[in-house]
């Protein structure tokens, strides 16, 4: 999609006026982009036929910059919230979609946006059915925000919840951790490293729907540990469970440029956001064949055991380093990179 | 809610860190207000039993100011949606509920928009389950944008599709037009009048559920005229079913005052946007016991027969004068009053 195409360089307020403009808008870029049956009746909502178990997610996008490496906001928009439906033991298969666009956001940067959305959600298999534009004043708002809710099928074979966890279980990642939020931090700061660091940004669902299938109830948690990192993830699953959870340093999967990157800028990898990681916390009958499971997959190559949940210091999170020091993993407090995803 | 209860007094950066002090905010002002057996569960995603035929709606809200004559951002969030999936004819059940806040926002602000978004969703019959909170830097957004997701069932007696409308059905608008937009528009501009013009929004889903239980499929479709009002809807209207639309000024419910402020500030009522009025068109032989059933109605009071379907001008729009004369309606081009819902 080319500007001279669409006869407009900028999105401006116009845009989000709900007349003309608005329905010019959607015509070049979004219905042309993402038709299907849903969207093609081009009302304000979308009916659809569901049966059954059904997880559904929201979340608003606010990543700061919309373009970084390895991604940009839009498939972000798409793989975030997919992966979030699939922690729910769920296929996702709807999105809505919606966005607060700042006047003046240039209409090839939109465009982009957009294709990347489209793209992220077929490789997803994923369908935008309904959707909202909203266009505000320069210097109310930032380039772009999108939200996406999406809706998933619940896998029957699933029975994900920390109710399920016990004393023994295995936690797992399927892959480096602090990828995405290196990625954006060392973009801000300008810094330069050997290798460039590129966001993990990708869907989780397949490889997570697979797992189900092939470990059904066996598999008692799914979590994506987000804005927070693994950190924080961990600190909510042990005191919301009242049970312990002692992780291994030298088993955190981490890769060396990345571990450079937060030594350099001061950040504790564990706390740094991630985009296509998730942990999952299973019996420890099947640990190791959860663990080749997932290495035989594209996304989980860089599998690793992690920890395991015990029934000392309740609530508490506590990392062993390799020459047996102990130190206790606080949750996070307050900010450490605004605006990462 | 007292900021000293809270501890804090604005929201801050780290509210939206995913640490702490987000699940601080969270627990404090959202899960209490909007505590149920889903939300509770406190996850990324939540999880129901559906069957059936859903309507699905998103929307994203900037109305500027937060706080208006008859309302606020918040309780706008829910009808607004809730609005958007009873024109589907459906029955909303859920809603999924996304803060974009901008730094430094008075907690206090914040929590008297959670409570109207908790009082309005009761009023709706609608439960929030899943949400997502984000902060953007001061200067970044402007205060705070609200995307709700809805999920409703379609009432099995709907049959609600463009498609059915004929020749000669007739456009019923259920009360006033053009209240919300004038009671932003005059607050911004700082304008009196005798008495205050305050915003229409209410849920509607009740009175349109009532209307489709009665008539079944004799009514042929709901449109709520938000932005871009009236005149945008019946243009888009006209012009997917290729057909024209004959409206009476004098029909058109509008109330004195409005009237007047409309005059004042040199708008036409018509693109002028409604949060509480729906337009029903339904088959001829049924127009008068529409009337007469949604008179009975608190939210039907002023209702109205304001025109009718006709083979005439096919995409067009047109208004006729109590004298006589004839003017095309055309569509709104771009924006006429930006950020009113």
């Amino acid at each position: 999609m080319k500007k001279e195409e669409l006869g407009f360089e900028t999105i401006q307020l116009g845009h989000g006026s709900g007349g003309l403009m608005t329905r010019d808008l959607l015509d070049k870029i979004i219905f042309k982009s993402f038709s299907n049956p849903y969207l093609d009746q081009k009302h304000d909502g979308s009916i659809i036929n569901i049966n059954g178990r059904i997880a559904i997610s929201t979340d608003s996008f606010v990543v700061s910059p919309i373009f970084f490496k390895g991604g940009n906001i839009g498939e972000l928009a798409v793989n975030g919230t997919v992966n979030d439906v699939a922690m729910c033991g769920a296929m996702p298969k709807y999105l809505s979609l919606a966005f607060i666009v700042e006047e003046g956001l240039k209409v090839e940067d939109f465009a982009a946006i957009v294709n990347s959305i489209k793209k992220a959600a077929d490789e997803s298999g994923v369908q935008i059915i309904t959707g909202d534009t909203k266009v505000v004043e320069r210097g109310k708002g930032d380039k772009i925000f999108i939200n996406t809710t999406g809706f998933g099928e619940v896998n029957p074979k699933a029975k994900i919840a920390s109710v399920h966890i016990q004393n023994g279980d295995k936690i797992l990642l399927n892959g480096f951790v602090a990828q995405h939020g290196m990625a954006i931090m060392s973009q801000r700061e300008g810094l330069e490293f050997e290798s460039t660091i590129v966001s993990d940004t990708t869907n989780l669902n397949f490889l997570v729907n697979d797992l189900i299938n092939e470990f059904g109830d066996k598999i008692h948690l799914f979590r994506d540990p987000t804005r927070g990192g693994v950190a924080s993830v961990l600190s909510e699953i042990s005191q919301d469970i009242h049970k312990g959870v002692v992780i291994y340093e030298d088993k955190i999967p981490l890769e060396k440029q990345v571990a450079a990157a937060c030594e350099i800028l001061g950040l504790d990898p564990l706390y740094v956001a991630n985009e296509g990681v998730f942990m999952v916390i299973v019996d420890a009958s099947i640990c190791d064949d959860v663990l080749n499971f997932m290495k035989k997959d594209p996304k989980g190559k860089n599998a690793a055991y992690i920890g395991e949940i015990t029934q000392e210091h309740p609530g508490k999170v506590v990392m062993k380093s390799a020459i047996g020091g102990k130190r206790i993993v606080s949750p996070l407090i307050g900010e450490q990179l605004p605006r990462i995803c």
